[in-house]
C-alpha cells in the first residue's frame, strides 16, 4: 500500500496512514521535534483533505497546527477539552484527531462530504465538543463547560479553545470575558491565533487590534505573548501558567500558512494583496508543490533521526466537473450592478463586515475608497452605523453573509427599521448549497428572521439578468429598505428572464410553462433549476419565480395558478416562515381547491457536496418529483 | 396660573413651566449655579411626567442629570448632537428639551401616552436623533453619524453619547470602539454615567467592570475620569479633551437617583438590597417627598440669589384603576412552576440577563443560589454558556425580555439548535402590550425570529393555571428545545383553564363556545381576552387558544374550525411569521371554505397607554370586532 515518496506528482493526492503516525509517534526524539514532525504529517493530510474536497481554510490550519499538535501530544490530560472557537480550521484539527485514533480514518477522506467531516465542526462528528464556525462564541462557550463541570463534577477538567485574531473582532469575545474573571474561571486557556490576516486582508488593515496584551489584560484575564512556532517557548508558557488562578489567554504570534513557504503570508509581495490560502483549494500545481515541500522536510527530519523515509498512501485527484453551459454568476452582477448605481448617486456607501471579496466589493473599493466602509467581522457594529448614516442623508448598503447578517445582527436591523430610514442589506451565501462549509453558514432560516421587519422588503434574484432591475429598484425607487439575498454559487440555469420583464413588488415571473396541471412557485437559481428539471421529470408543467420573499401580489398568485389542481412551493429556506407558507395562506384566501405541497429544508442541513445535500434534502429535481408522486 | 410652593400635597402633581426655565436661565448667577438650578428644575418635571405616566425611568434620568443640562447649557455649540445609547433615561432628556424650547411643552403631559413621548426615544420626537433603548449600540450609532457628515459635509460636529455602565456588558459597545480608533473619529464623546447600578442591583454583582479607565484606554480611547454631579471638574474636563484627535470617553461616576436623598443609591442599606427607583412610578408619599426636597434646594438657592421663589404648575395625581377582578399574573405563576421544577431535578439552572426581577428569578436565585447564574446585559454571552451546560447533562434555562433574547441571541440560539441539545428560553415582556416603553421593549417579532428554528418549539401560556403544565412539558417532557413567551402585564382573563386540560403539542382549547359561525384562535391572555370580548360585541362564537405558535396539529384545527364560515386569527406579533399566517396555510390544506382573516400588528408598535395601543393598532375587543365586520 504504502510507497516511498520521491518527487510528488501533479495530478496525484497524498495521504499519511495512522500507522505511519504511530510509527512517527514511538520514534524515540526529544518531544518537540517530534511534535513537529507530527504537525507536519498532520499538514499533510489537511493540505490532502482540502485538496480532494476542492474547499477548505489552509491558512489558519497551517498556522494554528504546531500548537494543536503539542496541546494534543504533551499537554492535554484525560478530560481536558480543546476546541477551536473560528472553527475553519477544523480540517487541521481533523487530521490531528485522526492521527491519534480519535476519529475514525476513513471519514479523513469524506471532508466536506455527506456523511463525512463537515467544513465547521458539528457535534455529530467524534472529537468535536461543540458546535462553532460562526465567530466569537468560544469563550462563552469554555464558560458554560466549566460551569457545567463545576456544579456537577468535583473535579474541573482544563478547557483550551483557540480563537482566531480576527475573531476578536466580534463583540461577543469581549462580552465574555468579564464573567469569566468574576467567578475565577482558571480551568479557561484561550488561545489567540495571531496570524494577522482575517479572511480578506491584515487585520490590521481592517480593524486593528491594537495593544492584545493591554486589552486582555484590562478585562482581569491573565495574558502572555509567545510565537506561536516556537514550541520550546510554548510548552514553558503552558508551564508557566499553570497554577494561575485566573482565566488565561495566551496570544500566539503565529503565520497564517504556515509550513509552505509560498502559502505563508509573509511571502505576500504586499499588505495590499488578497491572502490566497484562506478558504480555496490550493490550484493542482500549488498543491504538488506544497506537498512535495513538506514530504522534503519531513525526510530530512527522519534521515537525521535515523529512522525511515516517510511512508504515503495516493490517490488520484479528483477533476471537477466542468458545466454544460457558462453557469449565472450573480455576485459578479451584483458588482457591476452596485457600482452602476453608485456612479450616479454619490450617497450610495457600501459598508462590509470582512467579505469584500465574497460579496462582490473589490471593483466598489478601487472606485469608490472614500464610500467603502470596511468595519471587520462586526455585524452589528457595521448595521447600526448604517442605520445613522442613513437618518443622515446617505444610502448605506451593508454587506455580509446571509446566516451572519440577518441573525448576528438581527436585533440592529430591526432598530434601524423602527428609525423609518432607508437601509439596503446585502446578504450572500444564501440558501441550502454549498453544503461544504456547514449548517454555521447554510443561510436557511433569514428569510424568517427577516420577513416581519416593518418596512423591509426581501427579494432574490434567480439569474444574472435579473440582479441589476432588482439592485437598481432596491437603491433607487424603493422608499424603504431592501434584503437583498443571493446565492453565492455559479448554477447552470436552464431558463432565461422573460423579454419586457418589469420589476413588480409581488409579482413574479413565468420560466416554463409547459402545462398547467402543476405550477411550482420557486425562488433563487438553486432551487428554481431543480423544479425545472423536476417538472420534466413529471411531464411538464409551470414554473413561476417569485423573487419577493414577503410580499405576495394576490392577483399574481390567481392568474399565475389558475386552473392548476397542485401548486408545489419550494423554499431554499426551511419550510416554516419561507414564501411557501405566505403562499400557502394567500391560497387559503383565493380558496383555490387544489392540493398545495410546501417543500423546502425542514432539519438541519447536512454539510456534503452541493449534489449531494440537495439529494438528501429531498430538494434536487428528483426528489422534488418524486415528493409531487411523479 | 403658577402658584408659590409651600409645602407639596400629596395627592397633587407639581410641574416647571417653560417660562419658569426661561427666567432661571436670565438670572445673573455663575454658569455652574446656574446649570445646577437648571437640572434640578428639570428634575422637578422628570419626576412629574413619571409619577404622571405611572412608570420611567427616575435612577438613571437623575444621575445623568448635572452633565445634560451643563452640555445642553454651556458646552454644546450649533450642529453639535447629543443622544442618550442606554435610552431610558428619556425622561431626563426630554426634561431638558422642553426647557430649552426644543420639545413642545405640552408633550410632556403625555409621556408614554399616545401620540406624546414614548418611553424610549424615537426620532419621531424632535430632538431625538435616533432611536435607542436597546443597549449598546450608541457607539456604533455615533459613529455613523460622523461618517455621514464627513463624507457629506465640510464640517463635522461634535457627538455627546451617554452610556450606562451596565450597558458596558454589552458586545456592542466594545466591537464598537476599534473603527473609531483606526479612523480617528475625534468628534466622538461617549460618557459613561457611572451609577454603579443596572435593572436591579449593583453592576459589581453583576458582571464587575474591573478596570475601566483601562479598558477604554487599551481600546485606543482617550479617556479621562470625573465626578459627574462636579459640574466644575466637569467642565474642565470637556475644555481639556476639547483638542484631543482621538475618540474621547469620560467615565463620570456618579449617583443614581441623585438629587432625591433617600433615591440615592448611596442610601441603600445594603448592597444585596434592590434599588427601587429604577423603573417604576414612585409611591405617592415618595413622590411627594422627594418634590418637596427638589424644591426646597431650589428656592434655597433662589433666595441666595435673591431671586423670586419657584412657581409651579399643579394637576392631580392620576388616579390608577382598580381591576374589577384580580388580575392573571403569569411571571409569579412561572417563578413557582420554576421552583417546583428545579427542586426535584438538580440539573436545572437559571441564567439571567439582569432581569432576575422581571423574569420572577428572586425565589429561584434565593433558593438555589449555586444553580443561579447572573450573566449581566449579555444575552450573547448567556446563550452560548446555555448551550454546553446542554451538551454537558445540565437543563439550563435562559431568561430575559422576548425584545432582547429572540433578536440579539438569535444566531447563538440557532447555533445551540444546531447541536440538538436542549436548552429553554424563557422570555418576557412579549407582545404588543404594555405599550409605555416603546417599541424596543415590544416584541412582537420574536415568533418569526424563532420559529423556523429546528427543533426549538414556540408556546405561550393564556392565564397563570396554564403556566405550571407548559413549564413542565418544557423542562420534563420535551426532549428538544423551548421557548417560553410570557406576556408580563397583570390581565383580567375571562376565562378559565378547561377542566381535565392537557398539554398537547399542536393542540389548543376551547375557551368561549356561543357560536359556531365566527372561530377566533389566539395566545397569550391580551389578545385572548379582547378576542373573547370581542365575541360578545358580533353576537357570540367560539374562542380557541392555541399555545403553540410554531406547531399545530390539523387535526385539531379541523375539528375547531369546523362548521365556521369566518376565521379569525389573531397574533400578538406581526402578522408576518406569525401564528395566524402557519394556521392559514393548514386551513387552505384543509380547504376550508369559508372567510379567514388575519389580525395583528401590521407596522411599528405605537407607545402608550395598553388600552390606548391596542386601540390604536385596532386589536381591542372593538378594533376585533369591527375587523370582522360585527
Amino acid at each position: 500500500m504504502g510507497e516511498l515518496t520521491g518527487n510528488a506528482v501533479e495530478g496525484t493526492l497524498y495521504w499519511v496512514a495512522p500507522d505511519e503516525f504511530a510509527r512517527i509517534r514511538n520514534l524515540a526524539m526529544p518531544s518537540v521535534a517530534r511534535a513537529r514532525l507530527f504537525a507536519d504529517l498532520a499538514r499533510l493530510n489537511t493540505l490532502y483533505m482540502i485538496a480532494r474536497a476542492g474547499s477548505g481554510h489552509i491558512g489558519s490550519s497551517f498556522s494554528s497546527m504546531d500548537m494543536v499538535a503539542w496541546l494534543h501530544l504533551e499537554e492535554m490530560r484525560e478530560g481536558d477539552v480543546y476546541f477551536s472557537s473560528k472553527g475553519h480550521d477544523a480540517p487541521g484539527l481533523y487530521a490531528v484527531l485522526t492521527a491519534l485514533g480519535k476519529l475514525p480514518a476513513d471519514l479523513m477522506h469524506r471532508f466536506r462530504k455527506l456523511g463525512g467531516l463537515p467544513g465547521h465542526p458539528d457535534v455529530g462528528t467524534p472529537g468535536m465538543v461543540t458546535n462553532t464556525g460562526s465567530l466569537g462564541m468560544g469563550i462563552s462557550k469554555a464558560k458554560g463547560m466549566v460551569l457545567a463541570n463545576r456544579l456537577q463534577h468535583g473535579k474541573s477538567p482544563r478547557i483550551f479553545v483557540m480563537l482566531g485574531d480576527g475573531e476578536l473582532q466580534e463583540g461577543q469575545i469581549w462580552e465574555s470575558l468579564g464573567g469569566a474573571v468574576n467567578r475565577c474561571l482558571s480551568e479557561i486557556t484561550a488561545i489567540v491565533d495571531h496570524n494577522k490576516l482575517q479572511s480578506d486582508t491584515f487585520v490590521k488593515q481592517v480593524s486593528d487590534l491594537g495593544e492584545l496584551e493591554a486589552k486582555f489584560a484590562s478585562f482581569g484575564w491573565h495574558t502572555v505573548r509567545v510565537d506561536g512556532h516556537d514550541l520550546p517557548r510554548f510548552a514553558e508558557t503552558l508551564d508557566g501558567i499553570r497554577g494561575v488562578k485566573k482565566p488565561k489567554l495566551i496570544i500566539a504570534d503565529t503565520v497564517k500558512g504556515k509550513g509552505v513557504s509560498f502559502m505563508e503570508h509573509v511571502a505576500m509581495e504586499s499588505d495590499a494583496a488578497i491572502y490566497r490560502f484562506h478558504s480555496g483549494a490550493p490550484q493542482a500545481a500549488d498543491y504538488t508543490r506544497g506537498a512535495q515541500e513538506i514530504m522534503d522536510r519531513i525526510n530530512r527530519t527522519l534521515r537525521e533521526a535515523r529512522a525511515a523515509e516517510l511512508s504515503l498512501e495516493t490517490v488520484e485527484r479528483p477533476v471537477a466537473a466542468q458545466p454544460a453551459q457558462a453557469p449565472e454568476r450573480l455576485i459578479p452582477a451584483y458588482s457591476e450592478a452596485l457600482l452602476d448605481v453608485a456612479a450616479g448617486n454619490p450617497k450610495v456607501v457600501a459598508l462590509d463586515a470582512d467579505l469584500m471579496l465574497d460579496c462582490g466589493l473589490i471593483p466598489f473599493r478601487d472606485k469608490f475608497p472614500e464610500r467603502f466602509i470596511e468595519c471587520g467581522i462586526a455585524e452589528m457594529d457595521m448595521v447600526s452605523q448604517a442605520g445613522t448614516m442613513a437618518l443622515n442623508g446617505l444610502v448605506p448598503v451593508c454587506h455580509s453573509f446571509a446566516c451572519f447578517l440577518a441573525t448576528r445582527a438581527n436585533e440592529q436591523i430591526y432598530n434601524n427599521a423602527t428609525e423609518r430610514s432607508k437601509v439596503v442589506y446585502m446578504a450572500a451565501l444564501a440558501g441550502l448549497v454549498p453544503g461544504g462549509p456547514g449548517h454555521s453558514h447554510q443561510s436557511v432560516r433569514d428569510i424568517a428572521a427577516m420577513a416581519s421587519t416593518p418596512g423591509l422588503t426581501l427579494v432574490q434574484p434567480s439569474l444574472a439578468a435579473e440582479v441589476g432591475p432588482l439592485v437598481r429598484w432596491a437603491l433607487e425607487t424603493n422608499t424603504g429598505s431592501s434584503y437583498l439575498r443571493f446565492v453565492s454559487i455559479p448554477v447552470s440555469v436552464p431558463y432565461e428572464l422573460p423579454a419586457g420583464y418589469q420589476v413588480q413588488v409581488g409579482e413574479g415571473w413565468v420560466a416554463k410553462d409547459t402545462g398547467t396541471d402543476v405550477v411550482m412557485i420557486a425562488y433563487g437559481p438553486t432551487m428554481a433549476t431543480q423544479a425545472w428539471h423536476a417538472l420534466d421529470r413529471i411531464g411538464g408543467g409551470r414554473l413561476a419565480i417569485l423573487p419577493w420573499l414577503n410580499r405576495l401580489d394576490h392577483d399574481w398568485l390567481e392568474e399565475v395558478t389558475a386552473g392548476a389542481t397542485t401548486v408545489v412551493t419550494i423554499d431554499d429556506h426551511y419550510v416554516e416562515g419561507g414564501q411557501g407558507v405566505m403562499i400557502g395562506a394567500a391560497l387559503q384566501r383565493l380558496h383555490f381547491p387544489g392540493r398545495v405541497l410546501h417543500l423546502g429544508v425542514d432539519r438541519i442541513p447536512s454539510s456534503g457536496g452541493n449534489d449531494e445535500v440537495l439529494a438528501d434534502h429531498g430538494l434536487d429535481a428528483a426528489g422534488i418529483a418524486k415528493a409531487i408522486g411523479g
